[in-house]
């Protein structure tokens, strides 16, 4: 039976990476990545880094181009078009792991992050399953996510004592506003400055970009003092690199 | 000026430390643990089969009795008990750091899980912080949590395309029943089997014990059909090994 390795690698830095996702890169036969296109061809860089630090044994990379995506939907049909993407990776993926596993080889996809969270890996590895064409079974090895990467950045924890912290996307703040009675909001994938839109003195920022990395950027205060401050510099390192990488933890201030 | 390193260790397999972790415990000068008696002995013994496996340079290790707590305290008075009971932690840790950490010595806790998870010692450091009485900086180093040992462990990513997921705890799941909004509610100490008040036909559950370890336990499926089964395992493994350290996802089925 063929196995195939979702190995989260952590946020960024090349040290997040656990000993369980070291020892599972050392029994893949086959590193599948999907080339992304410029603007990802740095964390591609640090993938290669990865493989070069950590595998010891022989292995094969396989490199197909992803789909094309369309970012731009509006929110109503966001699932849509996440779901029609998601369809044609899957066919890749499927194609991929028919071609290039042998019946009993195991491959590997490394993730950012952790697979578990705002990745499709495992879903679309899953719909594969499902469709029968292929026989795998699936490996899932945890990673340090961004959220955990911006907690360590800034110190501080997630939680307040016995209270919730909810995850949820920049389009969902945006749309929906906070969720109520929740008071800890980590916000991920904000492509439209979701944070700018709250009410500054209810809310404490906790932001960071590129976690982990060389590049990272930190800020947090009052919302209503650093908002202004987040969207400008969000602006200028998305143009000075091609691309942004981050996220925050909004914090309702206790009354 | 002291450093004390707050090491996310994992959630309880050995080889979720990261790379990040193992080199913090080697600039560490001193390991502070608590003795939090007989139930986490087993937890304490994988902490010192960490620093043996992992630690190469001369360190010390000061362990100090837990301060008692009030764990039957009423809902009410929940944030009360642990606001007195991390004060005389807080007491606790101060002592040991003025005591034990030479003026630029580093010193270390190694946590469960995730620092910024559920776990109280960053909250407490600042605390001393604040006090002012020792100087010492805080570098967190984030841990894989059960949270997402147990999403690995099932294979599952923990929120759907788009949406959000919440991390609460099991008291608060009694208290105000699942949040609205919110269809992924991942439940953390959870003493009451909060899970089995919620109406089974709406839920599907994916339960794990001990994750990551030797006695790992799963179930999944749907509340309805294995909500029961979840409360008498619950019950027998905390009977057999004296405590359980557990976790679930609760996902609302679509309709």
């Amino acid at each position: 039976m063929r196995t195939v390795y979702v190995i989260g690698v952590g946020a960024g830095d090349p040290e997040h990476l656990t000993l369980q996702a070291v020892a599972a890169m050392n029994r893949a036969d086959v590193f599948f990545t999907i080339d992304k296109g410029e603007a990802k061809a740095e964390l591609s860089g640090l993938r290669a880094t990865l493989l070069a630090r950590h595998v010891t044994r022989p292995h094969r990379v396989v490199t197909a181009r992803d789909p094309e995506r369309d970012r731009d939907a509006p929110s109503g049909r966001y699932a849509g078009a996440v779901a029609d993407w998601q369809e044609r990776r899957a066919a890749l993926y499927e194609r991929m792991l028919a071609d290039e596993l042998g019946e009993d080889d195991r491959g590997a996809f490394l993730v950012w992050g952790d697979p578990a969270l705002y990745d499709g890996t495992l879903r679309i590895l899953q719909g594969i399953r499902e469709r029968g064409a292929v026989a795998f079974e699936v490996v899932s090895i945890p990673g340090i996510s961004a959220v955990q990467a911006l907690a360590a950045a800034h110190a501080i924890p997630l939680n307040r004592v016995g209270r919730a912290v909810i995850v949820t996307t920049g389009r969902r703040l945006a749309d929906e506003g906070p969720p109520p009675g929740v008071d800890d909001v980590v916000v991920m994938l904000d492509a439209v400055d979701a944070f700018a839109a709250l009410p500054g003195d209810g809310w404490d920022i906790y932001w960071g970009a590129y976690l982990g990395t060389p590049d990272e950027a930190l800020v947090h205060g009052p919302l209503e003092r650093v908002g202004e401050e987040i969207v400008r510099l969000r602006g200028e390192l998305r143009a000075r690199k091609g691309w942004i990488m981050d996220t925050y933890l909004l914090r309702r201030r206790t009354r």
